[in-house]
């Protein structure tokens, strides 16, 4: 019986993702309604066959955003055996809840982001995960630092050492090996963070209702640290040239997400809802052979940024 | 010295697929010349680090065919440790030469194709590999087994099992099992090809010069396999929502391409030429969320023959 009932903060964890799936899906809705588009999220409610499900939200053709999708999901069941060794706690069965999000707009001004996160339990051991990370066609320096430095004041009230080692673990982590460049200009990433005294190897140096504390203000701080840009860009003018260059640059972020990103594998090892999995792949994409950029070009200064990520703050 | 020089076999096999490249290419450029388009393939050739190179061969934005990649290479140098275990042969080093093509037709009613022939060396033993297969958009049953008729008529002279044989390991190997569906119609899919009496495990009833044979027969048989479709097919009017269903169903071939494909895998794993191994990608491809289609319409019966694929002879 009890090893199918969530515990207290599992609870909590998902009323806090769901809450925070209405908040980004009024605000990204409120951009379409600001410019007359009728655009808004469809919800498709899933059951997963092993405990628990999903609720996925997408928003397609909209002026501001071509593709946004925003998921929630809360599901338990077996800890499936390739992942047993990578997962903390002890026991047969695991608790995950979290909200994830990828938003593709329209206008190649305004960059790409991916946000993630969520928590997990294994017997009596809970820990939180998450990051957000942008990804720009044209590459404006105050965005990126914008980005960062709101993400930075969600970190330093806990502690300072947090930004520095989760802004470097998302630039590794996001990073197109294959082609020695990174997806975009990063953000923040972060796995595995548990309460002291709890393991030997992931634990942090605060007690749960800190580490609670940064997580939730991590998360909420998405929205402040991506809508001013979207606010700044939006309406900048663009030519059919930089528009090819946003849907050549799109097919690096499939390649990332097909190639190398690992909740897409894990999403696949355990037969999640595909659908719900490949929401995060960019409304329409391009392959092109051998693109070159001229030097001096804003196309090259991105590129300059992609190979070697910079310090935003 | 006499490990970096390749046998007279090798040399053989580089000079057909050198000479099936020149063939293939001038028969894609006459369907574009045609039409009064005057798309043509650019060459690049490259060298590889550790020996060997290659000749990339792309056509672009062609009237007939948007996207058109006919690579050949030929290189050799120390097996990596990661193949090491599936490779047949002794020794340090190994040669491989192959033609590789993937052709993306504007008109979704000509079907996608890809083919590759390839000879291997390692050591004292060399075997063949190869294959060519077809991806519709739209089911014509007639091109479907046209396709299947002509290659299996390049099997049955060599061996009756082949086709029935290397039919089922085309369907096994081009699937979307994360879709549960095929990547196309199919075709023929083999490796390993080795001489009688050089392994225990790999070998055919069949002498060198008899496999020799049957690869070429294969491999020529490419261009009457699939040319009379490209000419039922070309003049035949679309609409907006076909060439659509066209750009999500590359999708599918982007997904194969970048998940499932051992090709992509060990071009990514040997550091081979990056633009070479993706100039298989689509020029264009749309991912939409959740796509349904209507009962018996043209789209349910491709996906049918996909889920369950059909004898075609």
């Amino acid at each position: 019986m009890g090893d199918s009932v969530a515990s207290a903060r599992f609870e909590e964890a998902e009323g806090f993702v769901r809450m925070l799936q209405d908040r980004i899906c009024e605000a990204l809705v409120a951009f379409e309604v600001r410019v007359g588009s009728e655009a808004t999220f469809r919800e498709d409610r899933w059951q997963r066959d092993g405990g628990g499900g999903g609720w996925s939200r997408v928003l397609e053709g909209g002026a501001v955003f071509e593709k946004a999708g925003v998921n929630v999901s809360a599901v338990w069941g077996e800890v499936p055996a390739v992942v047993k060794p990578q997962m903390p706690g002890d026991g047969e069965r695991f608790f995950a809840t979290g909200i994830s999000l990828v938003l593709h707009p329209r206008n190649p001004h305004v960059p790409t982001t991916h946000a993630n996160f969520r928590y997990l339990e294994r017997g009596a051991t809970g820990w939180y995960g998450g990051g957000a990370d942008l990804t720009p066609y044209v590459l404006y320096e105050e965005d990126a630092s914008h980005f960062h430095r709101v993400l930075k004041q969600a970190c330093d009230d806990t502690d300072s050492s947090y930004y520095p080692r989760f802004k470097k673990w998302c630039d590794d982590y996001f990073r197109n090996i294959h082609r020695n460049e990174g997806r975009g200009v990063g953000g923040l990433f972060f796995d595995h963070l548990l309460a002291e005294g709890t393991h030997p190897k992931y634990a942090e140096p605060h007690d749960f209702r800190t580490l609670t504390a940064f997580w939730r203000r991590a998360a909420e701080s998405f929205l402040p640290a991506y809508v001013p840009i979207v606010e700044r860009r939006m309406a900048t003018d663009y030519d059919d040239a930089l528009r090819n260059w946003q849907l050549i640059r799109r097919g690096r972020y499939v390649e990332f997400n097909l190639l190398h990103d690992r909740g897409t594998k894990f999403g696949l090892q355990t037969q999640g809802r595909i659908e719900s999995i490949f929401m995060s792949l960019p409304p329409l994409v391009r392959w092109d052979y051998d693109v070159k950029v001229a030097a001096g070009s804003r196309e090259a200064a991105l590129l300059e940024v992609l190979e070697h990520p910079r310090e935003w703050v």
